[in-house]
């Protein structure tokens, strides 16, 4: 180990995302937000700049806030998953580190996270803290660890109602065949493991 | 919402973290480790550069690979707590996504976090993934909850054994009423909640 204390950290996405997506304008269903998410997912995968999965955070107004892809690799950064990524570029862009509360704590939203694939652990709890609505899913965990070789870690027993009871929406198998066929397509072609 | 589309994130430590670390060198036992991240904790909130909590990566020498605290609302971020920032500058600096293993696969360990308050359920979940062997808590989640405003969200059940199961050894209460005391005194300043 060599060099100074670590003092910065920066993340960025691919340079191909903000072509895929400056065309999306009003995203109005919730299949069609999570069709973004598995394309961009597809895309990454393709691209080989990162792992397969893709996320989008949507604004009250159906538009594209922030969307993202899994970057862990490319980063050098275990927490740099596509969810992760989405929260922290829309943090950023609204300027407020709860998305849906302004700085009196009043309502803001709704904002929706769509992912390509259920949020992993570390995923699921950045969730938590985040400030969206709704959060909508293509593929389930048991897809991901059935079809790639990502684990997706420990959730609490009830890791719905748990989102729930915190005001956040939870919509499953949103495309779910779709967001699987990307998950089998690099699963099949032996992709690296983040 | 204005501007483009979001494409890099940056988060940076506040200025004072190097001259507070820089003469940390070998910090042998598991209660010196914790007292850093606590010793950083405080001086986090004594400077009004984000909330009570640090957290340090240590590597196999027993030298500090990466320090951090929380920066949420300095980085306007709801995942740049003081673990998911420790553990992202050490990767960036070991050049690996998973702290204790190669290239290969081998272990290269062991990597050790010391936090000055039980991670929350994103860090925890970032736990999972960031290769360390060995987690060391000062204050538990109930102080952080009793002493100040913030939550700490759902975990598993059995959140130590999890960790347990998947190779990382968890040690608790590591001077746990030094790492309250700095929650207590955030507490009773109406400090934000992050």
């Amino acid at each position: 180990m060599t060099g100074a204390l670590p003092f910065q950290v920066q993340l960025a996405l691919p340079e191909w995302i903000p072509d895929a997506v400056s065309g999306a304008g009003v995203v109005a269903t919730d299949a069609d937000k999570v069709a973004l998410a598995i394309e961009l997912s597809r895309r990454n995968v393709e691209a080989r700049t990162g792992g397969p999965f893709g996320a989008v955070v949507f604004g009250p107004d159906h538009r594209v806030v922030a969307a993202a892809v899994n970057r862990v690799m490319p980063a050098t950064c275990s927490l740099a998953h596509a969810e992760a990524m989405a929260y922290m570029l829309a943090q950023q862009r609204l300027g407020r580190a709860r998305l849906n509360r302004d700085d009196e704590d009043r309502p803001l939203g709704p904002f929706v996270l769509a992912t390509s694939s259920q949020p992993c652990c570390q995923c699921y709890g950045a969730t938590v803290w985040a400030g969206i609505d709704r959060l909508l899913i293509g593929a389930r965990s048991e897809d991901v660890e059935a079809l790639t070789e990502f684990d997706e870690g420990p959730l609490p027993q009830d890791w719905v109602g748990e989102l729930e009871r915190r005001g956040i929406t939870v919509v499953r198998d949103l495309l779910r065949d779709q967001a699987r066929a990307v998950l089998r397509a690099y699963g099949e072609a032996g992709g690296d493991r983040y």
